[in-house]
């Protein structure tokens, strides 16, 4: 007897065919002696409307009211769930964020989990009833409906997963697990069997939408053994784990990329101290999220060249923030939006040297310039000119040995 | 200053357009410095698909979950008028049922009203807050969401206008408020300026839709003043008010009309004593709403016919009901969908004699063929066949002198 915790996403409960299938694998868990809680997102396409509704509404909307009203689509799809699992004869029963109670910050739109009322849960599930919540969504102190922000059911279903002490945390999406790389790019990417949660959070922040980062981030922090899992085919996923449950560890897990970057040069900047501060913060204060710098000295030592990148759509935002700047002094700025940053992760190379030369040496051989490298303890990444992206996927997927037999 | 209750419903908020009119609605009774509270119903045609789900997915459904995907219709709204209002620059907050708290008993899908929490609105309203709520929905003793049954907003806006002592109970629907007959049929009806809750009460009875019967019972029990008006266009609809205020009362106030009813006879009934006891009670243990009920003996004295009006939908269901039960004995059974049942009604026939007289001659001389006739203290009603409808109607309405000058 195992403790489950399942959670399906909008596309596995789109319609009311998909709620019933996903009633027939919630049965499956609970017919094999489990207790299982399952959280659900709202069915595809509902909470983008319900979003639209409030924007157009109000187009600088109380987020108070907007969590009250988007947080309606988990409440729909938890009770058809619930119906759908009694029709097949499994006693559920549904819990909305305010019931169970699902407590949160009073930060409206992304607020953060405080505690879970696990009591009453808990004594249905030893009673053999299965337990179907909302996903994404709490209540705070002043009794208002919160929600977690986009993809907080994930975060739902690891917070109750790690409350509940549960031995298993499946997350049923439409891919069913984490590949060494895009299966769309690299047709001999295998999927992997384990990857460890460091190697999911590079992953994640990277773009591979396979998990929202911050359930990951919590999933390690409370290791919650998470599983990631088709809800259309009937095959294990992959279980994203502690480093210690990996025997053979590889020294590359995967290959990432992300599409959204844009790459910024301020060309001569003048070079004294607290320029990178200021450059930096103006842009921190328009909450543009920056990721990889590098500055260079030129030839003219009272001058310097500033290269970064940002999100693809923040990337006019932050020219304008530069060029209104009274306090940075620079000759010209220089953006690319054709670009795309490649990664190579895997927690293996921490012990491992030479890693970053096959990256190099790889992407050298196919004619491939880098323009910007960041490294972090368990990742390697490059941004390269976009029409480079699938071949140098390709050929690291190669290089580093990762191509299926 | 007033203390104002107003209701709008499905059709009134059927999209952003329409909630956007009718935030401007309510800020014209804020600017006139009205404390006011705003029940609104889930936008048109939203509670239907919502139904439609739970039917699909689980025929035989738990009512508690019924409830909780349902009542989702009404949190939409509500949170999107408040948005609405706030953005006309009204402060306004929404409250879910289980905030106000409006607390019911357990009786799923037609939950009735215990107590509603009035603290917490008194106080915001008084701050100058408007108050908007998810109508028809409200929270048991065991924390689940209920609701109140199909119009329930209506009864929802009575319930609170009564609990905080409102001066006025507005409720805004497609029609701008209760004519003396259907003015599609009768081009000279006119509106009537007032009307008493009892007169309303037959008239709701007889599917006159204007409101919903239990919110017009609800509100004769506490003499809350009921306005009926159109949330389209901008004028006084019909008061519902206690008979005394009411100075020239009208001998009949109104024509009304029912379709939806079918006649059945039950031809050659073994006469025994409790016979009528055994096929009513029969049909009511089926859930079926007997409405009119004549006995006649025949010229065998041991045998009687027993005719009787149903719900139009519940003939096929009444048919079976008395076909199988075992303890009724008949020669055969007759009946008629072809049927309408016409009603004259008004608080100044209890003191007027000559209406039914009237009435019986009307049709007559038109050459309509009464089949059954019933009466209440101010109604009288009578089944003929529906062909004669408008003909009836328009007669009656001359008759009584209720044509508009």
């Amino acid at each position: 007897m195992s403790r489950i915790v399942m959670k399906f996403g909008g596309t596995s409960v789109a319609d009311l065919e998909r709620i019933r299938i996903v009633a027939a694998r919630v049965k499956k868990e609970f017919d094999d002696g489990n207790q299982v809680a399952v959280f659900v997102s709202a069915m595809a396409g509902t909470t983008d409307q319900l979003v639209s509704w409030v924007e157009e509404i109000s187009p600088l909307h109380d987020a108070r009211e907007y969590d009250s009203v988007v947080s309606a689509g988990e409440q729909i799809t938890a009770g058809l769930l619930a119906l759908a699992l009694q029709d097949l004869g499994v006693p559920a029963r549904s819990w909305l964020g305010w019931q169970i109670p699902f407590r949160t910050n009073q930060v409206h739109g992304a607020a953060r989990i405080e505690e879970i009322g696990t009591q009453d849960l808990l004594s249905r599930m030893e009673n053999g009833v299965v337990c179907v919540m909302a996903g994404f969504q709490g209540i705070s102190a002043d009794n208002r409906v919160t929600t977690l922000g986009r993809g907080g059911t994930d975060t739902s279903a690891v917070a109750l997963a790690a409350a509940l002490n549960a031995d298993r945390c499946d997350i049923y999406t439409d891919v069913d697990g984490v590949y060494t790389a895009d299966p769309r790019i690299v047709p001999q990417a295998r999927k992997l069997e384990k990857i460890t949660y460091e190697e999911m959070l590079e992953m994640a922040s990277l773009g591979a939408k396979v998990l929202q980062t911050r359930s990951v981030a919590m999933a390690m922090n409370h290791k919650v053994r998470v599983q990631v899992l088709s809800s259309f085919i009937n095959e294990p996923g992959t279980m994203v784990v502690d480093e210690e449950e990996i025997v053979e560890k590889q020294v590359v897990s995967g290959i990432a990329y992300a599409k959204n970057e844009a790459q910024i040069t301020i060309v001569g900047v003048k070079n004294k101290p607290g320029i990178a501060s200021d450059v930096f913060s103006s842009l921190a204060d328009g909450n543009i999220n920056v990721d990889m710098i590098i500055q260079n000295e030129t030839e003219d030592g009272n001058k310097t060249d500033v290269t970064f990148t940002v999100p693809d759509n923040d990337l006019e935002k932050a020219r304008m923030i530069l060029q209104s700047a009274d306090d940075i002094e620079f000759d010209t700025i220089l953006t690319d939006s054709n670009v795309v940053k490649i990664s190579v992760i895997g927690v293996g190379m921490r012990s491992h040297a030479g890693v970053a030369a096959t990256m190099f040496k790889t992407l050298a051989d196919k004619g491939i310039n880098i323009q910007v490298i960041s490294t972090s303890e368990i990742k390697i990444s490059v941004l390269i000119d976009a029409e480079y992206t699938e071949l140098a996927v390709r050929a690291l997927h190669t290089a580093y040995g990762l191509d299926a037999a």
